[in-house]
C-alpha cells in the first residue's frame, strides 16, 4: 500500500450538526496531512440502500488507495461489526450492514476484515457515535499505510443487499426497478448496457406510461416539450429523463417503482 | 503560470448525489496536491445567471492562479463548446454559455479558449457529464501548469449575458433591478456607486414601496423595525435590507424585479 | 505556538451564496498551506445559540493549535468587538457575542483579545461583512504563528451567555432543558452526568411526559415501537430519543422547552 492521502466521507449525518465535523477532526488529530473530501452527509437517514449506490456511483473516480469511510448506520452500538474492506485498489471503512455490498457485486478481489483491535479506537468509544469514535481512528490508522489485516480477522460472511441487476421473469421478460432519482428529477434505472446487449430496441413500461425514445444527451431543442425518454446516464445505467423537467414527477414514480423491458 | 494550487467548483448538481465527488475524484487523480474548495453547488438547476453572479462576487477573493471551475450546463452533450478562460490572473473552465460573462465585463485582459484537445479528456465522456469527464481533468491537467493554449484555439465570439449595468430611459433615469436575493432575504440590486455618483440623494421605487434611507450597517437598535432601507453591500451592490427581516419577503420581490431611481 | 494547519468554520451564512467561498478564499490568499473544515455553515441565522453549542459539542476533537473561525454576527458593523480566544490548546476568531461562552466555561485557562490590529484587516473592510474582510485575515495571520497578543489589549469582560447547566428549584429539583435538536430529531439536554451523579433512577418530564427508560444505544429491536427513552449522548449529554422516529416530533418539544428532572 502507497501512502493513502485522500479520505473520503460518505453520511446520513445531514450539515446542520458538529457530526461531520468531529469525524474530520479525529481524522486529521491522527493524520494532518489526508486530504478530506465529502462525497455526501444527505443520504436520507438510515437509508442503507441510497448510501450504497451513492458510493457506487463514484468510488473508482478517486485516486488508488483513497479511503472512502461510510456512516449509515441505524445498528451503531449494537453489535452489527465495524469493517474494513480492500477491494479494486481502494480501501472502505464502516459499518457491516451492506454498505459496501455493491462494491463487493463489482470487484473481483475482494477481502473484508471485521475491525476488532480495539487500540485503534478512541478510549470508550460512545455508544451512539461510532463515526466519531471507531471510523475515523480506523481511517486514520490506514491513511498512515497500517495493513487491514492488523485491525482484526477476515471473514467471508458480511452482509450483503440485494443485487442491484434486474431479474427475469417466467416469461423471460427484464423486470428492473428505479434504484435512484437524482437532483434533477432523473429517474435511475438498475438497466446496464450488459441486459439490452441482444436488444435492438424496447419500450419501457414504468406506472402506465411507456418510454420509446433513446437520447444521448439530455438537451434536444426539436424533441417535444414533456417527452420522457430514455438515455444511458453517466453512472452507467439507464435513465428516465424529460427534457426540462423532472421526469420523477411527470411520471410520479419513486425508487422501487417497476419498470418493464418489452 | 505560476503552479495553482487552488480549484474551485461552482454547480447546480446539489450535494446530495455524487455528481460533486465524481469530479472532485478526477481532478484529485490527475493532481493530488490541489486544495479544492466549495464555492456553491445549491445554483438553482440551469440557472445560468446566478451561477455567474456568485461567481463575480467571489473570484478575486482567491489566491492568483485559482482554477475556477462552473458547471452549470442546460446544454451539455450538445455543440456548445467547452472554453477555459484566462482573465485577471485567474483560470476559468466550463461551458460557453454565458457562465464566465461577468468576468469578461469585469477584466481589462480576456483571452477564451476553445477547448478541443480530447487527449486531456477522459475516454468516451458521457454526453450527460463533461463536469467529470471533460471539465474536471482540464482542470486538473491545467492546475500541472499546462498553458490554456494547448487546450485549443482562442475564440473571441464567446457567449455573453445581457451585462449587469442598469439602464436609463428616455428621461435620463436609471432603470435597475434585483439581481439577486441571499439567505438572508436581502435584496441586490445592480446599482453601483459609479452609477449613483452624480446623486447626492435618491429615492428607491419597488414592487409600489418606496426606499429613502441608506444605512452603514444591518444592525441599527435605533431605526425603527420593518423599516426597508439601502445599503452599500459587501458585494459592491446597493442592497435593500430589512432590520432582523426578510427584504424580499416584505417587499414582495424576486429576482428581476424593476427598481426605479428617482 | 505550532504552527497551525487547521482552520474550521462555522457560520450561518449558508451554503448557497458566496460568503463562505469569500472567506475561504481570503484565508488561502494569506495562508495557501492551511487545511480548511466546514463544521457547518446552516446555523439559523442569527442563532448564537445553536452556533456556540455546535462549536462546544466539536472543537475538541481537531488538532491541538486549530483555529476555529466562528461568524453568527447579527451585529456586524456595529460597535460590538472582534476578538481572538486563546483557550484549552486552540483558537478561536470572531464577533464578541457570547458565540465562544460554552469554550470559557469548560476551559480552565482562557484569555481573550480584542482585535484592534486593523493592518491585518482587509482595506476598507465591508460594513456587512466582517467573516471576509477581518475575521477571515485574522485567522489567515494566525495561522502563520502570529501571537494573538500582537492584535490588541486582552481583555475580561467578554460578553457570555446564560451557562448551559441546569438550574436547581427552591426544593432542590433539577430544572433542565432542551438545547438543541439534531437532525434525527433527538433532543439533548442540559443535562451531563455530574448533574445526576447522586441519583441512582430518574423521571423526566417533559410536555406532560414521562421518561423513565435509560438505554445504551438507539437501537433496541426488543423495546416498544414509538417508547421516548433517555440516552447519554455523543457530546457528553442526556438525550431525549425514540427508535426510528423523532423525538422532538413525538414530544412535540422545540429546544427551550424545560425538563424537570424527578
Amino acid at each position: 500500500m502507497t501512502s493513502a492521502r485522500v479520505v473520503t466521507l460518505l453520511t446520513d449525518f445531514g450539515t446542520a450538526d458538529y457530526f461531520v465535523a468531529a469525524v474530520k477532526g479525529v481524522v486529521l488529530t491522527i493524520n494532518p496531512l489526508v486530504s478530506l473530501v465529502d462525497i455526501t452527509h444527505d443520504i436520507p437517514p438510515q437509508d442503507i440502500e441510497t448510501g450504497a449506490f451513492t458510493l457506487l456511483t463514484c468510488y473508482r473516480d478517486f485516486p488508488e488507495g483513497t479511503i472512502h469511510v461510510a456512516v449509515v448506520d441505524p445498528g451503531v452500538g449494537s453489535s452489527r461489526r465495524p469493517i474494513v474492506v480492500r477491494a479494486g485498489g481502494y480501501y472502505f471503512v464502516g459499518p457491516d450492514n451492506g454498505l459496501f455490498s455493491y462494491v463487493y457485486d463489482r470487484e473481483s478481489s475482494v477481502e473484508v476484515f471485521h475491525v476488532t483491535a480495539d487500540q485503534y479506537f478512541r478510549r470508550s468509544p460512545s455508544p451512539t457515535f461510532h463515526g466519531r469514535d471507531i471510523f475515523a481512528p480506523v481511517a486514520g490508522a490506514l491513511s498512515k499505510a497500517l495493513n487491514p489485516g492488523a485491525l482484526g480477522p477476515q471473514i467471508t460472511d458480511q452482509v450483503r443487499l440485494t443485487p442491484l441487476a434486474p431479474t427475469k421473469d417466467d416469461t423471460g421478460k427484464l423486470n428492473a426497478r428505479i434504484i435512484h432519482i437524482d437532483r434533477f428529477g432523473n429517474c435511475i434505472t438498475n438497466l446496464t448496457p450488459g441486459d439490452l446487449l441482444e436488444t435492438q430496441s424496447f419500450k419501457l413500461h414504468v406506472n402506465g406510461k411507456v418510454i420509446e425514445t433513446v437520447r444521448r444527451f439530455f438537451t434536444d431543442k426539436h424533441g417535444p416539450k414533456e417527452e420522457i425518454f430514455a438515455i444511458w446516464g453517466s453512472a452507467g445505467f439507464l435513465e428516465l429523463a424529460v427534457n426540462g423537467a423532472s421526469a420523477a414527477a411527470v411520471l410520479g414514480a419513486r425508487r422501487g417503482a417497476p419498470v418493464f423491458v418489452e
